[in-house]
């Protein structure tokens, strides 16, 4: 049943937020807004629509296990930060879900020397195209789309989805550099990581991003530094203690 | 008949460059690196491959009068400097041309309330889809749509598509910000500007990129400022002699 553009704001996550990668607007100087708690994978509701699950066989199919495993984390970090640091943002667990799933489909072996596009862009288009494929909104396929398009983005001025910024910061936090480490409990990453396994991510992630700018010198993932990013990737301190676990 | 990746690499004008859009890199201090001379449009052969008539059809049936003039114009632009500044970035034109011809594609009013994608986002994307529907092969249509998805980028680390640096450089200087005003000679612009009149062009495109953010508050549009950006469109100094003819 098609839902006015207003609702589908709120429930796809299109709801705008500065862009603010260190998230400077609501935490100021604090390291957290509540105290975190754990929350295991146990407490969360996994979404099980039809489009949830046509989506999920996509990428189990699709996405090598470290890769599956990574997005499965993000998606219950994201929901952690959003339940107990920024219960105003709204979007629906099943969007949340599909951004996760998809947003490093663009990484798979066979698109990193298929397409020429960046990881990013390409992975927004098969994105659009598969949800909607499966029966899943327009505009909910491209809030998926356009976060994932925008997942590396450095803009430090302006707006942003929600869902664009979530997935940023989720990232960022969880896979990538350990980000605002205060956000989430380590009760969370114990549980998110043991039902999940990491099976090095750290250095999996690592030489994928250099294999993207050496195969395609042109990509978006420059941006973020030809050497800073890869190699912060690689010694993410926070998740070292978990990194090797399969 | 398929090329090699290497051909497509240089066809399609995906050979990567800096990002500087500063252009520091190629010109230092210099204001440019050949003193330019006027480049008429009579002096430059428009492509006509069956896929740029299918293209320059559909633009000229999709675009309002005053962007499809932009778009053209700011191919001149283009070919005009990469001419006389940058003799070694290598692209067909084209390649160019569709980029041009698709660059505000998500900017037609239609798209502003019918996507809820960033409009270069829906941009990118409807090129890559009308490209290959009428036979460009896909490294081109890639391109193009890199290129669209990119080009209010503000990134300055990194690197992009040769096309991509193109289609920022050229935008900025020529409807956006008189960027860079030295790389071509006054008589180019006279030329371009009785060939393709700018017909309010300034305060048009300064109206339409207030309405996409309006309409959509998450716009990638607003990382390049919510007012800089219209204002400094609207305030265009360099244009302003021609901004008034149709």
């Amino acid at each position: 049943m098609p839902v006015s553009r207003e609702e589908a704001i709120k429930l796809y996550g299109w709801q705008a937020l500065p862009v603010e990668p260190k998230l400077k607007k609501w935490l100021g100087d604090k390291k957290f807004v509540k105290e975190p708690v754990p929350q295991l994978c146990a407490d969360v509701t996994l979404p099980d629509t039809p489009v949830v699950k046509a989506c999920l066989e996509y990428a189990q199919a699709e996405l090598p296990p470290h890769t599956f495993n990574h997005s499965m984390r993000v998606f219950y970090y994201g929901m952690a930060m959003r339940t107990q640091q920024f219960p105003e943002w709204e979007f629906t667990a099943e969007t949340w879900l599909l951004t996760c799933l998809f947003h490093d489909i663009g990484t798979v072996d066979k698109h990193t020397h298929g397409t020429l596009l960046s990881f990013e862009f390409f992975g927004g288009y098969l994105a659009l195209d598969v949800i909607q494929r499966n029966s899943g909104p327009v505009e909910q396929a491209e809030s998926v789309a356009e976060a994932i398009i925008r997942h590396q983005d450095s803009a430090e001025v302006g707006t942003i989805t929600t869902i664009g910024l979530l997935i940023q910061i989720a990232t960022q936090f969880e896979d990538n550099m350990g980000f605002r480490s205060e956000l989430i409990h380590p009760g969370t990453i114990e549980d998110v990581t043991m039902a999940y396994p990491r099976r090095n991510w750290s250095s999996c992630f690592s030489a994928k991003i250099r294999e993207e700018n050496a195969v395609k010198e042109w990509a978006h993932s420059t941006a973020l530094g030809f050497d800073e990013f890869p190699d912060s990737v690689k010694n993410n301190k926070l998740m070292e203690p978990y990194d090797t676990k399969f």
